[in-house]
């Protein structure tokens, strides 16, 4: 198998080939940030926005970051040449970089773009829509895409073991917030309501408000547990999983148990913007 | 400048050759847990106890480790004969290793074991006590050792930039909890006070505990931060800090400025263990 070619600090190389030094502040204290995306017809998708997003995520934890816009944009686009994909993901991983004493940020992060080909979720996640789980944590600075994935991890593991396909942040006022890598919808006849507070702002999330303005009332809200019994159609968002119609939180049936029509009608608008 | 030898998933390498591949859990996901000691003449101090609490970190982070207590021990034992260091401190990282998709663990978790010379703090440190900050943060999962360590990072460069050594955690209950890598105590006359809840087990906090059964009395409880002004001396523990007076916490001074004579005692008593 033609191994992908990786950009790493300054060079592109073969993905096989790509390491980071052990003393990366990335491996020995998490320390590090990171945005993910893909392409459409060969094209990043809303590429702008997601370098935007990993600049902000730097700020939040405090990691300056020595590239401008221009430069992320054009590393990864390259990376991408790279590459002969039909369709790519797109990982931009931002570390601390290397530390004498361990802890210390030298201030030269470590910057990654690592390309691989688009996976395709199940077509009947999709047609017949899928469980997810709901997790009683909250996550560190939710405004940030940093790596602190521990409890992600954890939560997934057990979305896992029963069949679910996401876990739910739910935080200690009962709040639903937000997935592990996605953002949270639902519908309450033609309302549609979704986190804003507590969450990360995903460029997906954005892209569907945006379509869905036209046709349904948007509420920006919190959306608490206990109200779950009261929506009619439910959905997550990411950049890979797109609108993924959810039909069972927990033990909760949702929406008859299949995908429903708003929800439907959304997947329609967002995979005509997304390809178009 | 020879290079130090680590070991690296079965090898024992230069640290400037050693690296960890880009799809490790650790790197993109800041998945893993490590552990921390040094030796004293040459021997290991407490390796059990810090294996102990590795393998306790893992559990807790639900990461299972392939490897015996007896493996890991000999591995360090290597690791340390390879250098020749009079005295060293010993890092032991377990992250999730690689991941094909760069979240779900394959199982196959990375295992490091760094080891470099004894770092020692300036000696003023010991003889005229440091400050420190306090920080409104609650670490997650905090009697794992995980790899989460963005918002301590944050509290040590913003307790550097006020001359503090080190940043104290305070929860939402306005207790005074631990130091981002120590343990937190305080005397209040020969009473010997130190939070028991929501810590890391600190091994060099045990051997204090230990040593100071006998002369002091001991309370292991939560200290308010509303309280400090009550308390005659403090102090942080860790395994390279050893026991390092505290004179002042944020704005407050304590011990008139000067390290106490309880917190003196305990310090010729663990130098006296530490070092037999």
């Amino acid at each position: 198998m033609t191994q992908p070619i990786c950009y790493l600090n300054g060079k592109y190389v073969s993905f096989d080939q790509a390491c980071l030094p052990l003393n990366d502040l990335g491996i020995v204290r998490g320390y590090g940030i990171f945005d993910f995306l893909r392409t459409y017809n060969g094209v990043p998708f809303k590429l702008t926005e997601h370098i935007q997003r990993l600049q902000n995520s730097a700020k939040l934890i405090g990691l300056s970051l020595p590239w401008s816009s221009a430069e992320i944009e054009e590393i990864t686009q390259n990376t991408l040449t790279h590459n002969h994909l039909a369709e790519a993901n797109i990982r931009i991983v931002v570390t601390g970089g290397a530390s004498a004493d361990f802890i210390t940020p030298l201030g030269q992060p470590s910057l990654m773009v690592i390309v691989t080909p688009v996976s395709e979720y199940p077509q009947e996640y999709y047609e017949q829509g899928i469980k997810v789980i709901t997790v009683p944590i909250e996550r560190f600075i939710p405004k940030a895409k940093s790596l602190n994935y521990i409890s992600a991890i954890g939560a997934l593991q057990q979305a896992k073991q029963t069949n679910a396909v996401e876990a739910l942040y739910v935080n200690s006022q009962g709040d639903v917030l937000e997935g592990t890598t996605t953002n949270f919808f639902v519908f309450r006849g033609s309302q549609l309501l979704t986190p804003k507070e507590g969450i990360l702002n995903g460029i997906t999330r954005d892209v569907i408000l945006e379509l869905a303005k036209d046709r349904f009332e948007i509420v920006e809200q919190s959306i608490a547990y206990s109200q779950l019994n009261h929506c009619d159609e439910a959905f997550i968002t990411s950049s890979t999983k797109e609108i993924m119609p959810v039909v069972q939180i927990d033990e909760l049936h949702i929406s008859q148990g299949k995908p429903g029509e708003n929800t439907q009608t959304l997947m329609d608008l967002f995979q005509n913007y997304a390809k178009s």
